[in-house]
């Protein structure tokens, strides 16, 4: 059975998320109807990690055990034909010895797109970013500065996953131009990430921006562990899992 | 009544175009029902010129006129909060003296864009591209320098529209690096086009840039005056109307 590892785009806004649900269309569920299609039998899709409804990714990986009988399918093409506009796979090949795209993960980058102009939201634009107006850059990069490195990130999780501890190491954040001039683009690395964790960091360094709350402030919410103390989650269309490294 | 001038953005993916028909939504229908609404009359907008359907808008121009109790209306701001996500107004204002959306155009620029990866199309980018492979660019610029001019375009022109004559001056075709590393956005700018004009010479340069034609027979299209000499018309969703000059 060679395991073949996905890397895969997608427009996250018409699905559930990543993770197959009990109902409604998922990427993982896309993907897993049309790899049984392809191998005649049923194939399970394991991901890097799951994203919410509404997330996109530009790197989301992927990987199964296809049957030998198939092993030598041009699987990115294959799943290319097949897949709806907003799924593609970008690259297809066996995975080394031991890999599993679960398992394996070293790190991970998510890049979060904030909308700025506050007259309009280009309609190109609007399913990828987050409008706000009226922020003090400044103070959030100074809060982004408490925020990284070795921490206890339980005030950033939201509850409904298990995981082995809240303790994950995140690199600096780094701010950067997007794409239109008024759009900022929060990039976020960490050797893992709490369930909506970074729409909680960026939602608090909003709040920063905002006013409602210091760069000091945002760390006490950090050192609280207390999610209670954490403000609004960020929304997801703002979101896209950029790149997962193994 | 204070005639009002507005620059429109929009995704065309969900539209059957600017103008109104019979059924189905179209930009224009959009705008006029919540301006009717606003105004408590029924509202007429006039556009730059029609947008086919699929096709986006960055610049469209259009104006309407305001009835007098409702001149100091935030315009921007009422349409905007009413407007689904796909459509957007970048500016409202007092139109000058005589001005008329479709009557005092002096130019228009358009921006078709092509994907060339072969392997896949990003979704990000699939409403916005034309994926198309194994290119000869150098062969596509020399039949694009073999274009431009003041020149009858009736080759270039779909049936369905009455237009006065056919002849229109189309500036230097750009080719200009895209969003992705594997984009080409080719830009056309003409005091005027006939419809799918720009669609039409798009097919066409693809078309020599296949190897199917050669520049010089791409010329002759030209020359011929003849619309079933010239190849399939370029898809839509590549198209954007960029800005409308006046």
């Amino acid at each position: 059975m060679p395991r073949i590892r996905l890397t895969v785009a997608y427009v996250g806004t018409r699905y559930l998320g990543w993770q197959i649900q009990g109902r409604g269309a998922t990427i993982q569920g896309v993907l897993e109807e049309k790899l049984s299609r392809i191998c005649e039998e049923p194939v399970r899709v394991h991901g890097s990690g799951r994203t919410d409804s509404g997330v996109h990714a530009l790197g989301q990986v992927a990987h199964f055990d296809a049957p030998d009988s198939k092993a030598r399918i041009p699987w990115q093409k294959a799943l290319n034909s097949m897949l709806p506009d907003d799924i593609a796979i970008l690259d297809a090949r066996e995975a080394e010895p031991g890999f599993h795209a679960r398992f394996s993960v070293r790190s991970k980058r998510y890049a979060y797109t904030l909308w700025t102009e506050p007259d309009f939201t280009l309609p190109q634009r609007a399913p990828f970013v987050w409008p706000v107006r009226n922020l003090d850059l400044e103070s959030m990069d100074r809060a982004a500065a408490l925020l990284a490195g070795t921490h206890d990130f339980a005030a950033f999780q939201n509850a409904g996953t298990e995981v082995k501890g809240t303790v994950r190491t995140l690199e600096p954040i780094r701010r950067e131009p997007g794409q239109d001039p008024c759009e900022w683009v929060f990039r976020f690395q960490a050797d893992g990430f709490l369930k909506q964790m970074v729409r909680n960091l960026m939602g608090m360094l909003v709040e920063v921006g905002r006013g409602g709350m210091s760069p000091e402030e945002a760390r006490a919410v950090l050192e609280s562990r207390d999610r209670r103390l954490a403000p609004a989650t960020a929304p997801p269309q703002g979101l896209t899992l950029e790149e997962v490294i193994y």
